[in-house]
């Protein structure tokens, strides 16, 4: 006999007690909403008393020779680090849900799962956990461009965790993977961790075609792992988050200019090749932010995803809602056939840049 | 009879309470931390009895044509604004003291001032106020160049304040520096508000030497005013930042890109004239960041001024810790003999960027 739903509050309870308990189209789960020892945060637990853990953080590298030695001993298998959102796939109670990065079902993932991927891989492997980056210029969690998804988004299984709860080793997930035709966050091979040469050209190619990075796991010990990411990633969410910078923490934007200044110098380049686009990012950023508010009154970010049923569309903005902070408002904009599909459209709205444009903007003086 | 020592404090007390009473060279004062009724922050009384307001925040404008017509109905005297700091100097009981904005008596300026202006116009007119900014490369307060202040620090008179608070108009300001040889902020001269062009080649030429900006101040009511910058006026202050990212509000430097933006609209160019000098200005700050990091061990914004007596030194020292927000450290780090006089360098130490390097830039994986 599997926990009852009130089994799930005292589970909660006896994991620290941050979280909360949910429920899915009649599926009920409970969330942890931190770290509680071994569990991270977004751990789950169903009724049957299965409890899936949280998608772990992994560690960066902020310089590729010096953090290779540091962290391996043995080659790594490189992939690639996709810019999308995490989610866990898997089977429970014969339905396929996909959990959000902190423990929720996501409505969209789960209802376009059968778009994404085959779900045969769960017939065969129940206790599977499929650990992947969906991605796309039409996602509900993102917005700007995402190379090599030219529309919608895309699914990239990057781990598989099993019912012990460890993941995989990389042969053994491609094997899967190619099994069941699942669709695999590319994979450029085992590296030797004197094979820097080659691992630099992968990362000038992905930085040249504007790709995040890359996230090394050791060979024969998939646990140990870290990522690296492009000065290309660093512009991008600096440009994608200019009008948010006010809504998120300085250090969001010191961060990547000071991952852009480690990236560049450790390839021997000069900055002023990077100071251009630099400013691009900030300037046509605000200067949009700027445009929209005096064309529609105030800043939205524009979200866009495709759903092929109109109800999952609320159901998704009803998510959002419950889980953005208290400073970013969710906003219905429009819902569209698209041929068999409804292309659903919304805004986030960030309350700091708006207060700060009605000021600037206003007949007023500042007083700053 | 003025009120003794302890009536500073009664005095303090009647008028919110927020500030404190200090002590310089056996004058006691007492200073206001916060605006009250009337009074703005930074307001001082001496035991004479004598109040001397605070300097009033000048609103700003940030589009020039829509700002002129909204807040002048007559013509307006336009003077450069500098960027330095700002004091109120005056005599009192026989001494010229130097008051800063938050109405401490600046140790520094004040033992500066005999070498920054004549003092004999307060021989003939003890009751005046003279709001003057000190601006260069060698400033307590401030780093980075300053156009037309190749060394040292120079003192621009921009306001006369008589015994009743009101600020002299123009003609009045201008005939009392002249014949005090008193050293005066430039000013461009009286616009009526439809010459427009002509103050908009004095934005421009201002613009392209780097200066900070003007002040408006309305021909007959000097008390209505209002600032307008320039763009590059905010590059300089995001490149000499950039260290501070972290310790200044994010709001700092959006609002500061938003001017540049705004700027450069209302002049109808194309924002990529300034994008790469925007990237520079904070990659360069960042990069020379990590270098001071490397090669010091720390981050560490470094001020230079010239004293003609060592003993000074320690005093504007202690001053600026006792004024600096607990995240800054000041370090003294250098008294050098310089001719006639003594070069004091010292450093302010910007802690959040220091542990965020010591992250960065440290061997272990980053969590972010």
């Amino acid at each position: 006999m599997g926990p009852t739903p009130a089994d799930l509050k005292a589970w909660l309870a006896d994991h620290g007690g941050r979280g909360s308990v949910r429920r899915y189209h009649g599926l009920d789960y409970a969330r942890l909403a931190d770290d509680w020892e071994r569990l991270p945060r977004g751990s789950v637990c169903f009724p049957s008393g299965r409890v899936v853990p949280g998608y772990p953080r992994i560690g960066r590298m902020l310089a590729l020779r010096a953090g290779l030695a540091a962290h391996f001993d043995a080659p790594v298998w490189v992939e690639e680090k996709l810019d999308g959102y995490n989610v866990r796939i898997l089977r429970e109670q014969g339905r396929t849900l996909a959990l959000t990065r902190g423990g929720f079902v996501c409505p969209f993932t789960t209802h376009r799962l059968a778009d994404l991927m085959p779900a045969a891989v769960f017939d065969d492997h129940p206790e599977l956990v499929l650990c992947a980056e969906v991605a796309g210029p039409e996602s509900p969690y993102q917005i700007g461009p995402v190379p090599g998804v030219a529309q919608d988004v895309a699914l990239f299984v990057f781990d598989v965790m099993g019912a012990n709860g460890a993941y995989w080793d990389a042969p053994d997930k491609n094997a899967l993977c190619q099994a069941y035709a699942l669709p695999r966050a590319p994979c450029f091979g085992r590296f030797r961790l004197d094979q820097l040469a080659e691992l630099e050209a992968v990362i000038r190619r992905l930085d040249a075609e504007g790709r995040e990075g890359v996230v090394c796991k050791q060979d024969g010990a998939p646990e140990r792992r870290a990522k690296y990411a492009t000065a290309a990633a660093s512009l991008q969410h600096i440009r994608t988050s200019a009008a948010q910078l006010l809504e998120l923490p300085a250090q969001f934007f010191v961060e990547r200019i000071l991952r852009l200044v480690l990236f560049e110098e450790e390839r021997g380049r000069a900055l002023a090749g990077r100071s251009g686009a630099l400013g691009h990012a900030l300037l046509d950023g605000l200067a949009e932010a700027v445009a929209q508010f005096r064309r529609e009154g105030r800043v939205a970010l524009r979200y866009r995803c495709r759903v092929n049923d109109p109800s999952v569309a609320d159901e998704l903005l009803a998510h959002l809602e419950k889980t953005s902070g208290h400073e970013v408002r969710i906003r219905h904009h429009a819902l569209e056939r698209v041929g068999d599909q409804w292309r659903l459209t919304f805004d986030r709205i960030p309350a700091h840049i708006n207060g700060l444009l009605r000021q600037l903007l206003g007949p007023q003086l500042v007083y700053d």
